[in-house]
């Protein structure tokens, strides 16, 4: 048996994110999310019915919020986003991939 | 803002396994576990009533399943261990810390 590498092979994320899931069941979703670059477009928020749970594997990003907060994740980093709470992606590391883990689940 | 570190700082895990909570609802569970070395005791299988899904964060580890199979687990692999399924921890590396992430949810 051969487990599934998250870090190994990546694919190419440079010309938009890729998502993949890696286990989706009611009310549970986790994905793997690579990123190149990308951030979250001018003026955009997510706000999600969901709690998510993320996980920087490799790379780095900041998070921004309602209100101007910001928090940074370097690799290992992981942040709690409750439901209903407006968040963005600042940016991603320019020069190399970023890779996320994130759970979705219901509140 | 300050984002939790899952590998940085590390606790000493060479005398016992350190186990930390992340996320705790009712149906899902999310672990972090620092190995140094440890294995399953010789015999022991664990045999849960919840699927397990493991992702090592750093280091190296072997799970072992009834029957002989094995799955070696580098950085970055991940494995699910569907609820029932008998199975053990051959080893982890011996010379570093391992760094499990262990997401427990129900059937």
């Amino acid at each position: 048996m051969k487990a599934q590498n998250l870090l190994n092979p990546l694919p190419d994320a440079f010309e938009g994110e890729v998502f993949d899931d890696l286990l989706s069941r009611p009310g549970l979703r986790l994905e793997r999310i690579v990123s190149h670059g990308q951030g979250s477009p001018e003026g955009f928020w997510y706000e999600q019915q969901q709690h998510e749970w993320v996980l920087v594997l490799e790379g780095e990003a900041e998070l921004g919020f309602e209100g101007g907060e910001a928090v940074h994740l370097a690799k290992g980093c992981c942040q709690l986003l409750p439901a209903g709470v407006k968040h963005r992606v600042n940016w991603t590391a320019p020069d190399r991939p970023t890779v996320w883990l994130a759970l979705f689940f219901d509140p």
